[in-house]
C-alpha cells in the first residue's frame, strides 16, 4: 500500500478515480460519534437543559436549511435530498421526546440523553435486513453528530478551513460532501470507495482528483499534512521531494502547452481527412457555461438539458424559462440549440407520486412520458423553446421516447403552440427542428418508423446502453457489464444512422461516448453527423476527427461488427486512435 | 358502483384481474389498529402485566414463524421477506422497552402502552417522504395488531375459516395474503387496487377469481353474506338470484364442455394447416406439477424454473438436486425438458451482498452474472442436470444472457462438468442441449454471434419487453406502455429466428406472450419452432395452432411490421385469431 521513496517522502496506491493532480495541505473529513460523558443535571437546572437542548435543535436546523440553500445544482440533486431526509429525522418526536423525557425525568444532560435515544434509534434501523433502511441509521448518525457537537461546543469542521485543501476521510458520505465549500476543496482521497462510489461521482462532476481504496489512510495523516495527489495514476504522495514536485510541474507544464495548442486550433471545423464535416456541439445545462461553450470551439449545443432550471423554480412561469432559453440561443446563435424536454422522474412534477411503485426507476415514469401526462407543465416549455427559437436557430428534443405515438403526440402539442404563438402575432424567422431522443432500444430499433416524425435523432449512449444491456451503470456488481463498444449497441447505432439517412433526417449523439476520443473512429465510421460532449471535451474531440479518415473509419466499423467482444472492439478502435492522434491519448 | 336487479341482489361494479367465477359466502379480511380502552393496573400488578406482555410477544413471535413456514413456494418469496421484516419490528428494543417503561412507571395497560409507543413510531415513519420508508409505517401497524390482539384475547382471524370464502377487504396487504390458509379461498375483492397490485398478481398465481376497485364493498357486506363473484366481468353481486346463479351454471357448464373437448383433442400435436409442426411445452417450477404437464398434453418441459428447488434449501447437495431433477425428466421423457439455471438476485446467494447499490434491480446482478461469478454452485448445478439427463433429453439454458462471453464461460463450466462425470465413469446416453434465453435487448441483437455456442434459444418476452421499451411492467404508472406487440419486439424476435434458422438453431419462447393464444399467429408467423406456456394454456394453444396456416401468419407478421403502433399489431392479430378460432377466444 505505501512505499519510502524520500527521507521523508512517502507514497500511497490507490485507485484512480477522477484525474487531475493537485497539490495542498489535507484536511480530515467526517466527524465522530461516541458517547458522551455523562453528566447530572441539577434540580432546578433541568429546564435550562431542556432550553440548551432545544436550542441545539434549533441551530443544527437552520445550518441543514443552509447547506440546502448551497445545493443549487442538478448535481446536487442527491445531495439535497439526504438532507432533507436529516431535516425529517431532527424533527423526529419520537427522539426528540424520549431525549426530553430522559433529561427531565432521569436528569441526564442533554448530550447523554440525546445520544443514547439516537444510538438506540440507529441501531434499530441496523439490525434491519433491508440495505436500504439500514443505510437510514447513517442519516440519523450524521445528524445526531450534528446535535452533539452544538451541544458540547464541539464545532464541526464544515469544510470552511482557510485554505483550499485535499480532503481525506474514510469514506466521504454525501452529507459530508454536500456540506463542503467547494472553493476550498482541491482534491479527494479516501479509504472506501470504487469508481462508482459516490466520492468518485461527485469528484468527477466537480473536475477534482481523486483517489480511493486508499488504506490506513486516517492513522497515518492528519491535518495540514503536505501532500500531492495524483489522480491519474491512483498515489498520494505525503510530503513530496522536490524532485517529485518537479517531475509533476514539468508533466502539467506540458499538459497546458497540448491544451493551449488543442484550444488554439479548435474553432476551426472538425472535418475529417476525406473531407466529412462532422458537427461537433457542447452539452449544457447552466447560463453560467455558455461563454465556455463559445470558448472550447464548441459549434452549438448539441444537448441542453432544462431539469436544472426546473428544478431550481418548479413554479417558473413560462416569461422566466423564455427568458432564460433566451440567453442561450443567443449565446450560441448563430449555431444550433437543443433543448430537451423535462426528463425527470415523476415525482419531481407530481407531489402526490412519489415514485410509489418505483423498484426500478430507470423503468419507470420518467422523460416524455411524465411531459405527455402533464401537457400543461409540457406546452409550457414548448412555448418558451419556440418564443427563444425567435433569437436563433433551435431544435427540440424529446426524451426517453420508446413508441412512435409518443413522437407524434409530443409533435401535435408543438404544432398547436406554435399555432397559438402565430394567433399571438410571433412571426417565426428559424426554423425549428424536431427531434427524438434515441436511449431506449426499441427507439432504435424502430428508427425507421420513428424517422418521418422528426428532423434529427440524438443518441443517448449512457441510457442506452444500460437499457440494451440490462445493467444499470451505477450498480458496482454489474458496472463491468456497461460496455459501449458492445457489437450490439454499435449495430443499434448503425440502425439509427442508416434509418435516418434514409429519410434525411440527421444523427447526432450526447452520451459520455461522444467525448471519448477513443471511440470517435467507431462513431465517425458509423456515420453519426454531430457529437456533442462535454465543453471539456469539445477541442480534443474535435482535433480526433481532423486526424481520421471517414472511409477508413468505416472499415475499422465493418471489422468490428464481426466481432462479439466489447473488449476487443474497445481495443481494436483505441489501437486505431492511438495510430492516429496519440498525442491527445497517452496520458 | 352498484345496481339493483333483482328484489335483493345487488351488483357492484369493478375492475377484473383474475379471470373465473367463484360462489360462497364473504369473510371480512383486515385487523383494525384503534386505541384500545386505558386501564391503569395495580402497583402488585405491575410484574403480571409486564410478564403479559412478554408472553404477547412471545405468541406473535410463534405466529409469525409460523407463517414463515407455511410460505414455502417461489410465488411467496415476497410474502416471506415482508414477515422476515416484521420479526425484526417485533424484536425492535425501542418499542419493547419503552412499552416495557410506561407499564411500570405509568402503569398503562400493556395494550395501551404498546399501542401509544407503536403508534408514534408509525406516525413518525409515516412522515418521511422516501415511499419505501414510509410503507413501512404498515409493517409496524401490522406486527402491533397482532401483539394488540394477543394482549386483548381479541382473537383474529386468521382466514382459518371453517369453510371456504371470497375475502373481502379494504386492500389486501402482503402480509395478510400470507397468512390466509388458501384452501379456504375462493376469490378476491377489494376496495382498491389495480391489475398490477399485490392482490391481483396473488389471485393470478393462485389461479382464483379477483376484482378490484370495488367501492364502499366493506359498508355493504358483511361476513357470511352469499356472493357470486365474477372475475372475468368484473362484478362482485350480493346474494345472486336463481336466474343469475342459473345463467352462471349454464356459462360455466359450457365453459367446461369447452374445456373437456380442447383436453380431449390435446395430446396430438400441434400442426399447422399447412404442415408445419410446432412444439407445444409447458412452464413449471414444481416437481408436483409434473402429472398435470402430460394430462395437459404438453410436449415437455420448455421452462423449468429452478429457484424453487433452490431457495427450498440453499445447501442441497448435488446428490438432491440430482434426485429432483430426475423426476421432472423422468415425468417428461420421452420429450425434452429445459433446465433454466439460478435465475434469481445476487442477494439470494452471497449473504454479505444484500443488493446495496441496486437501486434498480432489473439491471442489476442476476442470473448468469451471479452463476459466473459464484462457479462452485452453478457448477453443481450444472452436474445435477447432467446426471439427470440419463434418464431423458435434456436442455440447459443461461438465463440474463448479454454477450457471446457469457455464454462461453457457462459452456466452458459445461464441458468440464461433463468430462468430470465422464471421468467418474458416467456414460451419457442422450445428448444435452445447450441454450441461452434471449430476454435482453442485446442478445435479440447479436443472435447471429450467440448462434454458433448454443442448440437453442428460448426467448423471454416478459424481460424483453422489459428491457427493449425501458418499462416495469409492475409499475402502475407506466404498466400501459408494456406491450408485447410493439414493433421492435416483434422485430427483434423476427431477428433472432432469422439468425439461429441460418446456424440450425431451433428457437423458442417462454415468456407470457406463448400461452396468449391472441398472439399465436404473430409467433406462428414469426417462424417460432416451440412455445412454452403454461400448463393450462397448452391445450388453447395447441389448438390455435391446428386452425392456422403457417404460410398466412407469415403475411400477417410483414403487414405487422410495416405497423408503428403495438395496440394495432395486437387488434390485427386478435381479428386474425378470432377468424380462426372464435371458440376459444370469446369469453
Amino acid at each position: 500500500m505505501e512505499d519510502t521513496t524520500a527521507h521523508n517522502e512517502r507514497v500511497f496506491h490507490g485507485t484512480p478515480v477522477s484525474g487531475g493532480v493537485a497539490r495542498g495541505v489535507v484536511r480530515v473529513i467526517g466527524g465522530r460519534f461516541e458517547e458522551p460523558r455523562f453528566r447530572v443535571i441539577a434540580k432546578d437546572k433541568v429546564d435550562e437543559e431542556l432550553a440548551a437542548f432545544d436550542a441545539a435543535l434549533q441551530t443544527t436546523r437552520r445550518e441543514l436549511e443552509g447547506l440546502i440553500r448551497r445545493l443549487d445544482s442538478e448535481a446536487d440533486k442527491q445531495s439535497r435530498e439526504i438532507i432533507e431526509m436529516h431535516l425529517m429525522v431532527l424533527d423526529d418526536g419520537l427522539i426528540n421526546d424520549q431525549a426530553k423525557k430522559l433529561i427531565r425525568e432521569e436528569r441526564m444532560c442533554a448530550e447523554f440523553a440525546y445520544y443514547r435515544v439516537a444510538k438506540d434509534c440507529m441501531d434499530s434501523f441496523a439490525r434491519i435486513p433491508d440495505a436500504y433502511l439500514r443505510e437510514r441509521a447513517l442519516d440519523i448518525k450524521d445528524v445526531a453528530q450534528r446535535v452533539l457537537q452544538h451541544l458540547t461546543g464541539d464545532c464541526r469542521d464544515d469544510g470552511a478551513g482557510d485554505e483550499p485543501a485535499i480532503c481525506i476521510a474514510h469514506d466521504l458520505t454525501p452529507s459530508e460532501t454536500a456540506q463542503l465549500d467547494r472553493q476550498k476543496v482541491l482534491g479527494f482521497a479516501v479509504e472506501l470507495g470504487s469508481r462508482t462510489s459516490h466520492t468518485a461521482i461527485v469528484a468527477r462532476s466537480l473536475n477534482l482528483p481523486a483517489v480511493v481504496r486508499l488504506h490506513d489512510l486516517l492513522e497515518e495523516l492528519h491535518n495540514g499534512d503536505k501532500v500531492l495527489l495524483d489522480g491519474d495514476d491512483g498515489l498520494l504522495i505525503l510530503n513530496p521531494s522536490e524532485a517529485t514536485l518537479a517531475l509533476y510541474r514539468a508533466r502539467e507544464l506540458e499538459a497546458e502547452k497540448k491544451e493551449a495548442k488543442l484550444l488554439a486550433g479548435s474553432a476551426a471545423p472538425a472535418i475529417t481527412k476525406d473531407g466529412r464535416r462532422i458537427t461537433v456541439g457542447a452539452n449544457a445545462e447552466f447560463v453560467e457555461e455558455l461563454p465556455h461553450i463559445r470558448e472550447c470551439g464548441a459549434e452549438g449545443v448539441g444537448l441542453f438539458r432544462t431539469e436544472f432550471l426546473y428544478l431550481e423554480d418548479p413554479e417558473a412561469p413560462e416569461d422566466r424559462l423564455t427568458d432564460a432559453y433566451i440567453q442561450v440561443v443567443k449565446a450560441a446563435s448563430p449555431n444550433l440549440v437543443v433543448f430537451r424536454t423535462l426528463d425527470i422522474g415523476g415525482d419531481k412534477l407530481d407531489p402526490a407520486y412519489k415514485g410509489e411503485d418505483e423498484q426500478n426507476p430507470f423503468l419507470g415514469w420518467r422523460g416524455i412520458r411524465v411531459s405527455l401526462a402533464r401537457p400543461k407543465m409540457f406546452r409550457e416549455q414548448l412555448r418558451a423553446m419556440l418564443r427563444a427559437s425567435l433569437h436563433g436557430p433551435v431544435g427540440i428534443m424529446y426524451p426517453m421516447v420508446c413508441s412512435v405515438r409518443e413522437v407524434v403526440e409530443a409533435n401535435a402539442h408543438l404544432a398547436e403552440c406554435r399555432r397559438e404563438l402565430e394567433e399571438e402575432g410571433l412571426v417565426f424567422t428559424h426554423p425549428v427542428q424536431r427531434g427524438a431522443m434515441i436511449e431506449i432500444p426499441s427507439a432504435a430499433t424502430i428508427a425507421d418508423l420513428l424517422a418521418p416524425h422528426v428532423d434529427f435523432f440524438s443518441i443517448g449512449t449512457n441510457d442506452l446502453v444500460q437499457y440494451t444491456l440490462a445493467v444499470d451503470r451505477v450498480n458496482e456488481r454489474v458496472g463491468d457489464l456497461y460496455q459501449p463498444t458492445h457489437p450490439a449497441v454499435l449495430r443499434l447505432i448503425r440502425n439509427v444512422v442508416e434509418a435516418a439517412h434514409q429519410k434525411g433526417v440527421w444523427v447526432g449523439i450526447c452520451g459520455e461516448m461522444a467525448g471519448d476520443v477513443a471511440a470517435t473512429p467507431l462513431l465517425v465510421g458509423l456515420g453519426l453527423d454531430e457529437l456533442s460532449a462535454s465543453s471539456g471535451q469539445v477541442a480534443r474531440v474535435k482535433h480526433a476527427i481532423r486526424q481520421l479518415d471517414a472511409g477508413e473509419c468505416a472499415r475499422l466499423v465493418q471489422e468490428s461488427l464481426l466481432e462479439s467482444e466489447a473488449e476487443t472492439i474497445h481495443e481494436r478502435a483505441l489501437e486505431f486512435a492511438l495510430h492516429h492522434y496519440p498525442e491527445i491519448l497517452e496520458e
